[in-house]
């Protein structure tokens, strides 16, 4: 153990590690969901991505030496590549500023730039935590900062490549399917025919639609807090602070981040994160209702719809050979219904700000983090363990389509509605195929059945749409 | 029109209404929802029950003139019945208080009690809507009270019976198709046999579990606030006042209300509402699954499961005989989709007290309310245009047994798990019956698979709870 | 009364009134919420204007004839301005396609346009509501079609303008005090000095971001169903009449409706309607916010911050001059969670699609209306009885500034952080005023306090901004 | 390494675990939010518990050999006691029916119990993971009876005591500082006095309230599944065989549980866990109440409330002293965010059962588990860095009462109405004290008026309640 000191004394913090008291303090002050609830990875590498750029920013205004700042920025660069992630113990239920992440991060940097340029760790004679590695800044505008970045990266590491691969994999077996004619269904109950590729279209789109919501959500993200300090007024900051170090973080992560127009606004409310979360629930719903359709659809396999075959990955029941229990649909619908709930915590927790600052930034960062994971996770697995694997069950694909009594719209224009509706009643009522009943009555020949009842021409299908 | 004051001065109220000033203000300060969000009628109601109750307490205990207390009650007896309802033109989005719904019901009894003393309407030295009418009250005691009998009013004359019904009907199919065997479904997939009666008996429990957590919700409903006034300590009211209100509306009401135990609590939070309104979202998922079940049981008519018939209220399709459009499932599961809603509204209000108040009152119980009317009217509409024409579409239910493969469970102890495994593969594989590959591979003779394979059997169906 | 038939046999409808049997059926069978959930008028005119516009896409691509498209167009103008608006009795809680009120629509208008071309209401084969009103529709693609104009047109006509006001008057309040300093707070706690107009703008800035969202939305809302009819395919309507029909309605809206491109995804999914719900839930938390703002601010007059003076709008208690109640922060705050509560419905119900119809379209688009509605009205009742009334209170706001022990910070510089310290400990101990102390503890003049201490300097006022 | 099989073939597991093919195949294909979402270890050793209480039924009843039952009891007693913790690798995003969860402890007991009674690791012929630890059983009844076990264990080893320090510590409060007036407030204005122990006694009994709701939810938990085997009919269980093994259960556990009377709808419906979940929602919001409560009161320290004084357990401002940012009620009200959207979770997944099972039943336990696991931290955390150093700041309590102009109400039957509201008027519009306006108009004299405006009276204190 070594000592450290903060303004309210002397506390023994661990001698392997750079952190200094106000870390120590909070652990010891905030055993809450210690197991399930340390503050992101993603969120500390933030935290050292813009005290790097903060640190150049001050270099090159000559609010600090040179070489404690090329220091600090060395330090950073080992929080960044996540090789001081060990230093950074503390959970997401501490202050709701995250002051204390923000002061983890200072201590940590600042401990390891003194070992940097050879002093002794805790000195803050050589490397100053608050007026060196925190200078011009404030929790207030550093932790929502860090915040915005780190959603901006998971959402480019993890949630477009993850959930476009998914999307690919739907839009290719639209496109395979693309003429395999099936029953539609409204209400729950058939309707007229659909190919299985327009169906699959459907989704692609409803995925696309989501993605492209959540890179609208982007715009506000871009906005950083930065410049802002205590309480957007950018008091104790060079005035040329909050733009250089946005512009150093865009460098840095080759995203277009900027100093926020109204940085009142920044720290006061944080409703790009609130319409990120609304995004990523927007996705959710549509995973929802695709995963739903492929259960559905696969249901069975004598008892159900049965018209689509999902890949089977652990073993069903050990007497039940064919039943194949949609696990990754069910995997995927739990993952949407968390994004559901996470997103309820993180609106709720926007709406609760009062003044200056709104005191929820950790909880509601954690859940959007959390939301994009997860569904990155998800989308991943579902789409290696059953979306590539999707196939059409023609057998009953057909026997279905032949059943449905809707294909007897087609006989309209040739015999007449009444006599298409006496078929179709009949069918139904005597439980008999259309055809069956088309040529009993003798109202329709067998060729002329089989060439206007065509389903596949009421589909309209548009092949220059795949 | 006629002139009323208040202490910010004269205004012009309807001739023809008995309200007075501060219900003219309000409303013309508050134009939010007009159309949509009166006061619910029942709150009304229940504002006179308190009034009648308050009245005659303080006559009892001659805080105020036994004819003028006579009058009052006379007065308020005309709002509870209903009769002066057009003399309450208030909005929901008012003072959080409820303050102005109140002051709406001291005026308009003062000025009808007035009336029936022989006064001049608005003679306020005859009965005072303030000294007289509200007497020992404060809008924050007499609105969470009045609250608190509209929500347990609505419960005995809505909720319980019109629930009631459709519960009723369904224990009565799950008795008349106790023996209705037919395929169990988990995960969606074909399962062991069931019978119709059994898996409706699942859908009575959960409604019945509903309902005893909707009657434990009671519990905290019966508990009035009256007797605190502006704060909780019931300054300016008599000592005894609140208990002997609170007595003379368990009386009128016939339900056993009693004035709160601790009033701070009463004023400040209604978790009591929270609760109804979380036992009301349990009840809505109950119906949301039960009416799930529903339409996707009677899924088809020929490319879906098919094992319920349901009634045909309205056209289908003029072209497509035997498409039953499940509506009455479709209303009743938005109905259940906006409770849901509702509940979100009433458990965030919930949070939002502030000291000795809170200010999200009208807003709560208007919730509340809705959710109970808007139940009550769909489960009755469902129950009689739905669950009693339930019928088991018998040919379907016994194929889709027959085809079953989970069946061959029975053979396992006559001829062993690996010939009775080979059977059911061979069966999924080739697409045929066990039956009929049973005696294919003469494993089994056609009398012994008809004597073992006995899907009744298998549900080990209890006849004593049915 | 008057007879009418469908495919279910005649029924008795009110003679005076246009609709038809299905309409009426919808009636009886669906009593549920009655009183509080007819079809939204605006969902009406934009039937209106669907119908109106499909009549004469049809009527150029030779689908109907020329009179018979007239007449519907005629017929269809009085849905649009409302003349027949009680001709719509339907309840939301109906079918989950809103067929039962595009079947209203087109009996009104099929009956009128009959009645404008001399035929006997009734009569089919003048006008008919299926072959010649719905002609190339379903209701599939038409109810979300009128969704869509219903939800653009709300946002343009109510929510826009009005929410618009409210901000311009923050926005004109922020530059009127844009130099009035007062306390910052974060954390709830005393902080460095702010200007009330950078924090009003704060407000303005959270506002035309929710603006700004709710405006990308519409991106989604342009995207009309029209054309997909049943399923998705077209099948029955003219190649060119969805493009051509949604052409008409941009015409008749000023607003640049187009066909969806993908229409199996507009049937069977309303993201578009969960984003707008989402975006209003973000304007909602906004607004949220700035009324506790308002309200914390205004909260005293004696005990509280009482930083500013909000207008009194009722009488307060009769007792307590100077007690006003912020009554329009407590309607617009229950309005906010009445919207976040409507969201849950929206987002709940966008889950829940199945193959190609998602079958809670009334009870989405009815919430998306109600919170737009409210929202609107609300901010109109806000701006004009609160909002244009705050004015700051000086005396207040000084004595605060000059108690805040904040002010310390801008005497680091001149003599040095430990002094200032001492300065600042030894005034919040003593419970005197930081110039005070530091005159008594003889660091500072009074001449150089007053020049040092200047709160205006440390807000960094940027006038360039207001 | 070594290997395992299922029916789907060999597979290698790591040799120094107990699991076999099932779980090493769930791994491979649920790489769901592995870091973060491992089951709860009381789930873990809740099917242990029912692993053990299986195993003595089965023997009991002759279903399984003695030793086989007693090798299965011993090595469930290690799963129970958590020596096996790391054998349980599987994420709760899975299959939706735990299945994977309950073959992992299937196939560890079994493994242990081929040890224990000497044979080979993997040897399913001494000690069948399905034929003797699952004996009787499915995943269908055994994950939702674990998932009941799990949760009654942690609310009365987490919530109950953890929550009731808080309570009792809040109980003592309100006792020692019964005498403590101070100034009401409602709608955030001042009000008539209070004292500081009404206030709490508010919170205890919101507190007490919620705790009895939670209470009244463990009737449905009690109530398990076991006996239900796959759909609810208890194929393949000994007809005793549910009620024996809940026996055993209530026996280890010292918990009423029993075997559920409707064992469909305990399978198919968790509206047990979504009432305990909303419980915990009303816990949360009554715990929110209070810690707003305690930081506004706490504001300040100069321009704000400031009436109470809190704990400052780290440094605030080094440069502010005496600004003690309320952390300890900011890290609560966050862990009560996430609590309202875990329940978001919890109903939403609620209500998506279809037929014979719901199959969201990790995310549901898990989300419960984790808010009582969060609430239960947070209680302790609050109570000891906060809520017991809780004290009232005297001399502003004071300040704020005496300025108070509600107080003026004790006047009125002295000197009557106006000229009390003639005093309270003139106080509040030349900003100066009741009684110095009193004593300057010579409406009362000094020593009437502090006999007369005694604020402790005001607040009708019942010694007797506390």
């Amino acid at each position: 153990m070594r000592k450290e000191r903060d303004s309210m004394g002397e506390i023994e913090v661990p001698a392997d590690k750079y952190w200094g008291a106000q870390t120590e303090r909070s652990m010891l002050n905030f055993k809450i969901g210690v197991d399930r609830f340390k503050m992101h990875p993603t969120i500390i590498h933030s935290l050292g991505l813009l005290k790097k750029s903060a640190a150049l920013a001050n270099k090159d205004l000559g609010e600090i030496p040179p070489d404690v700042a090329d220091a600090i920025a060395k330090a950073a660069d080992e929080v960044i590549t996540g090789k001081l992630n060990d230093n950074f113990p503390l959970v997401i239920f501490q202050t709701g500023s995250g002051t204390q992440s923000n002061m983890n991060a200072n201590e940590v940097i600042a401990n390891r730039a003194v070992e940097i340029l050879g002093g002794q760790i805790g000195d803050k004679s050589v490397v100053h935590p608050n007026d060196h590695v925190n200078c011009g800044q404030s929790s207030n505008d550093t932790f929502p900062t860090a915040m915005h970045i780190a959603v901006v990266l998971e959402l480019f590491n993890r949630l477009f490549p993850d959930v476009s691969k998914l999307r690919d994999t739907l839009h290719k077996k639209s496109i395979e399917y693309k003429e395999v004619v099936k029953t539609g269904r409204t209400h729950l109950q058939d309707a007229t025919p659909i190919t299985l590729g327009q169906e699959i279209s459907g989704w692609v789109a409803q995925i696309d639609f989501a993605l492209d919501t959540i890179k609208y959500a982007l715009r506000g993200l871009y906005s950083l807090a930065i410049g802002g300090t205590a309480v957007g007024t950018g008091l104790n900051a060079h005035p040329q602070f909050g733009d250089r170090c946005a512009a150093n973080i865009a460098d840095l992560t080759q995203q277009p981040f900027v100093s926020s127009q109204n940085k009142f606004f920044s720290l006061a409310a944080h409703d790009a994160l609130v319409n990120t979360s609304s995004a990523l629930r927007t996705l959710a719903g549509a995973l929802f209702k695709i995963a739903n359709d492929v259960r559905w659809l696969a249901s069975g396999p004598r008892c159900g719809i049965g018209e689509l075959l999902i890949p089977e990955n652990e073993p069903g029941s050990s007497i039940m050979p064919g039943k194949v229990n949609p696990t990754q649909c069910e995997a995927l619908t739990m993952v949407c219904a968390q994004v559901f709930g996470n997103d309820a915590t993180v609106a709720f927790a926007g709406t609760q700000g009062n003044f200056e600052l709104n005191v929820y930034k950790p909880v509601m960062v954690h859940n959007v983090l959390e939301s994009i994971n997860l569904l990155a996770d998800a989308c991943l697995s579902f789409n290696e363990h059953c979306a590539v694997g999707i196939e059409p069950n023609l057998p009953v694909i057909n026997k279905h389509l032949e059943n449905n009594l809707m294909l007897v719209t087609a006989l309209n224009k040739h015999i007449g509605y009444d006599k298409a509706a006496l078929i179709a009643k009949t069918a139904h009522k005597e439980n008999k195929s259309l055809k069956q009943v088309a040529l009993e009555l003798k109202l329709v020949s067998e060729k002329d059945f089989n060439e206007w009842v065509n389903p596949l021409a009421m589909t309209n299908l548009d092949r220059s749409q795949f």
